[in-house]
């Protein structure tokens, strides 16, 4: 029996890079799509709580069972894990590709990977990728050969413990590309600037720009392969805690939980 | 010199919880506030790139600098930093009090915990604060006493190497509550399922339901400190790095270079 894939994105179903990794997906599996009816970048593991949720079946790629969605990325996942597919054992669930690096902490913002997450928080084997060519003319040529060797893999095999992937592919031309390097999310910061200007009746408003910087290059980290030419692959997970903090920690407990307390 | 406290939340700029969180941090230094102009849970690392943000000044905590924003919580600490503060350092970021629970994946999702992590990601010490009563018209006295303690001792003192504390506060009146306990996040899942219905038009939609339950009840993690009547505190941080992940997958490595690819 073939496997079942689920595709989702960030960017919408409109936008070429779900296209190419729909075109992977279905050589090595039965592919379904559920994805966001407009662009949801930066949307972050939002998920809607507040209004209803609209779900369209729609006939996008040839042949392909496509569900657009009204949601977020993450609302994608949980409406394909308990509305189109129910029931049903989905075997890998890629999202992307996405147009723009989701290295470094760029996974936090990232709709791409927050919907990756959801499906790995479900159990569900889980890649995003993402691909550092923002425009919708980017050649997918060597995005898509990489994504296929992964997917493969993907199918056969687990990631250690870890039920997720985040990668990432440089600018380059397939054969310049020196192959995949496993590695750790790099630290990074934001330089932000907020634009200040005022709309056409005269009131402020501020738009949100910068440029995304790293303090170090260490050789183990998703930045330094993509800069050295390699595509990144990060094992990823959903623990945010700082396991290191613990123990210096209980000196707070010693202080506020000591009836004697300073305050 | 008094220290600089950034107040800010999910749940808007009207929300109970909020009003708590000031009354705390006026009593220990200046406070600053830039909060959402509207509800923004379970909205999570989202922050907004393609539409302007207003940012407008409001008097709602007597005495006390107020902001009302039309952005996510992200986008509040982000103005908060770079335009509201620019040039000033902030010695606490404080956010919440929260109305529901963020522990467990939890923080995955929130707003509140979301809004935190940007501050300590543009390294500013930070605490998330949630209670566990989603309630408007809850008792904030018990969780107010333990939010005092912690930025009392957070003004004081590193959380070991982490910038950020996710702390959540069981339903119990002040004196039954047993202190404060450092832990883990808990690996938990939401049993969710969509209810779906037909809008005046006739048209179906689907809108998000469910409960949370956690596996295990290990008595190192936050589930458990809340569940015997403690309060929990996460030292947490933005690596989401599955480390244990990378030596295993170096076979992934070998598939995908080996230039006698399978494919």
């Amino acid at each position: 029996m073939k496997p079942l894939i689920l595709v989702t994105n960030d960017d919408g179903m409109f936008a070429p890079g779900i296209k190419a990794l729909v075109e992977v997906a279905r050589e090595l599996g039965e592919v379904v799509v559920v994805a966001p009816n407009s662009p949801q970048s930066g949307q972050g593991h939002a998920i809607t709580l507040t209004e209803p949720i609209r779900l369209n079946e729609v006939d996008v790629f040839d042949d392909i069972v496509a569900y657009e969605c009204s949601g977020t990325p993450v609302d994608c996942v949980k409406l394909a894990k308990h509305v189109v597919l129910k029931d049903r054992n989905v075997d890998l669930c890629v999202s992307g590709i996405n147009h723009g690096s989701n290295a470094s902490i760029n996974i936090i913002y990232s709709g791409t990977m927050s919907a990756a997450m959801e499906a790995s928080i479900e159990g569900i084997k889980s890649i995003g990728f993402s691909y550092l060519d923002y425009s919708f003319e980017a050649d997918f040529e060597g995005a898509k050969h990489y994504a296929r060797k992964i997917m493969k893999y993907a199918l056969d095999n687990q990631f250690g413990d870890s039920k997720l992937l985040n990668v990432n592919i440089p600018v380059l031309p397939k054969e310049e590309i020196k192959g995949i390097k496993i590695c750790r999310q790099a630290e990074g910061t934001w330089r932000e600037e907020f634009v200040e200007s005022k709309d056409p009746r005269g009131q402020k408003y501020y738009w949100l720009t910068g440029s995304f910087g790293v303090e170090t290059q260490e050789p183990d980290t998703d930045i330094w392969a993509l800069d050295n030419g390699y595509v990144s692959v990060v094992p990823s997970g959903h623990d945010l805690t700082f396991h290191s903090a613990i123990d210096p920690l209980k000196d707070m407990e010693s202080f506020v939980n000591s009836p004697n307390g300073h305050l």
